[in-house]
């Protein structure tokens, strides 16, 4: 599957409209899709904070190592407590008629698996980014789910939030002229100890993690595929914490078009993620673009100035999310960003990673 | 010669002493260095307002092809009617003996002639960035003045101003802890009919004439020199305006530190440019860093929050330029930015072309 810019205008309309009028959906059906949450950590805590404020979407069961913490969680959700499920009798799920997807929030390394025993098991997969640790795994997740007949999204925040909707809307309608260049950096400061240190867990460093949205942002506002990649990476902090990962990548892209993206990322400094887009006509920037709240476009083009902060606050993406995908389990529908849009990625990951001397 | 950071610290200092205390240089000594000013054009226009407020040098001859322009020109800056050249009789300002410098402010394929031409005359050489055409060119240059035992700086005016310089200096001094990565853009969107769409006579596209500036910052703001270079290069406005220059370029250097860097530039848009260095303990970056005036000082480190604009207005980097440039021609030091300076850039600029896939 190849999205062309028409095909994304059209599927950034309907995250739009997902975003925009859930209860306006849910009116006319009152179906509530129950989610299993596959991992209990930070991420999971804003899915599920997400997921209360949908009128499509339930949390009805949870997979933990931690059966105190997963009771927890269980009563504040009212969750059953038989439908708590440990990573061993996990498979079980199968036979839980209230559980109709799970989403997938666990180490980078057990997403493949997870996705693959939930398929498996009849259910739809919601899986978090990074997809998976690598191209092969990413293609067996996609085949396990069309072979089981379950829908796959890989939980791109940014293809349902507004803010970023509508960065793209303004270039897809022309208002920059015609872009001729991005520039995306993203990244943080890492303590160490974190499970994103280690390659077997990770995969990768910074560009698994948070350097993936500078990537994935460069193909949404050009909506097109990077022709060619080039890229460097570098460890400069010999303190122990990058003794598996990287700490820095730079990397340079060519589009079709001959739009030219340059993006860093880095775990060695808080790098608070943007994207600046240049065209003909002027320019858009959206600070703290890929985080949960404090999303800010600018720009001028056209004798138009722009500032609008977006009073919208966490969990609202994670809420838009869960509906659009909740909203195509019920409808049939493709998610905007399914398992196909994890794996173009995973590829052009791979890519950066070989030409920065470094395989994954 | 190599710049170690030592030596930068060094230079940078001697930078920001020049520019903050030039009428106390000059108290000590009322000589003015004289200028010829080869090319009328619009920079030459900002070095001759530069130089009019500096204490230590003076406009003394005029060199251009329209005696007239030039006439009215002598008539403001009290040059001597006999002191207005053409290209043809440009040599016998050898025997002018109030010229003691030449500013250079051509198109830059004449910037090679005229800095060999006026070494041979015996003057002293400012010229313009960049410095010249390609490698072989710069070569001659630096080997023209030596031969000649004149001074050669090139006009990098960033390495002379005290925004720029503060920033080099928080960084020296560890504000920013270990820098990791480094940003930076800077281009516009060009008319059709400007001699910097001709490659015969600029060389090349915007890399040539404003990504140098992106280039050299991040230069002197790791005060290392690249390692390794990678670039792309584009054409997507079919308008004529390209037919012989590229119009986008981006490019990603690594540093033997291990800091990478992302720069892009433009002729089809206009970027305001900028530089943002991450380092571990916080960041820094300078808005309208190039431009003559406007240049705005913003960082968040260890608790420090600055943003500071600097209140200095359109000709003082000139000002500052010129004086740093008498000052080693009175004294007989070597300028902060000498034609080394410009051959390690058309280097770079050269390795980002071949990259991209451009012979220049």
């Amino acid at each position: 599957m190849t999205l062309t810019r028409r095909d994304f205008a059209r599927i950034g309309a309907l995250g739009l409209a997902a975003r925009f009028v859930p209860s306006a959906l849910a009116q006319s059906n009152d179906r509530k899709t129950g989610y299993a949450v596959i991992g209990l950590g930070r991420i999971a805590d804003h899915f599920m904070r997400g997921v209360r404020n949908t009128t499509n979407s339930k949390i009805t069961a949870l997979v933990s190592g931690h059966r105190d913490k997963a009771e927890k969680i269980a009563a504040q959700y009212g969750v059953a407590s038989g439908s708590i499920y440990s990573y061993e009798n996990f498979d079980e799920i199968a036979k839980n008629p209230a559980v109709e997807a799970v989403y997938v929030a666990l180490p980078n390394s057990m997403h493949a698996e997870y996705t693959i025993r939930a398929a498996k098991a009849g259910k739809h997969v919601l899986c978090e980014k990074p997809m998976c640790l690598n191209v092969a795994e990413a293609e067996a997740m996609i085949a396990a789910c069309k072979k089981a007949n379950v829908k796959l999204m890989i939980a791109y925040r940014c293809h349902y939030e507004p803010t970023n909707l509508k960065a793209v809307k303004l270039i897809r309608d022309g208002a920059l002229g015609q872009v001729q260049s991005i520039e995306s950096p993203f990244g943080f400061n890492i303590r160490a100890g974190e499970w994103r240190l280690s390659k077997k867990l990770a995969g990768g460093g910074p560009l698994f993690d948070v350097g993936i949205y500078s990537l994935n942002a460069c193909r949404y506002l050009t909506g097109e595929e990077p022709a060619q990649i080039s890229a460097y990476a570098s460890v400069i902090d010999k303190d122990g914490r990058f003794n598996e990962v990287e700490e820095n990548v730079g990397w340079t892209m060519r589009f079709p078009s001959g739009i030219v993206a340059s993006c860093t990322t880095t775990y060695g400094a808080n790098m608070p993620g943007y994207f600046r887009v240049y065209g003909s006509k002027g320019w858009l920037q959206v600070d703290q673009a890929f985080v949960y709240e404090g999303l800010r476009l600018r720009g001028e083009f056209e004798g138009t100035k722009l500032d609008e902060l977006n009073p919208a606050r966490d969990p609202s993406h994670f809420q838009a999310e869960a509906d659009h995908f909740s909203h195509c389990v019920q409808n049939g529908l493709e998610p905007q960003s399914p398992g196909e849009e994890g794996l173009r990625d995973m590829r052009y990951i791979t890519e950066i990673y070989r030409t920065a001397g470094i395989s994954i």
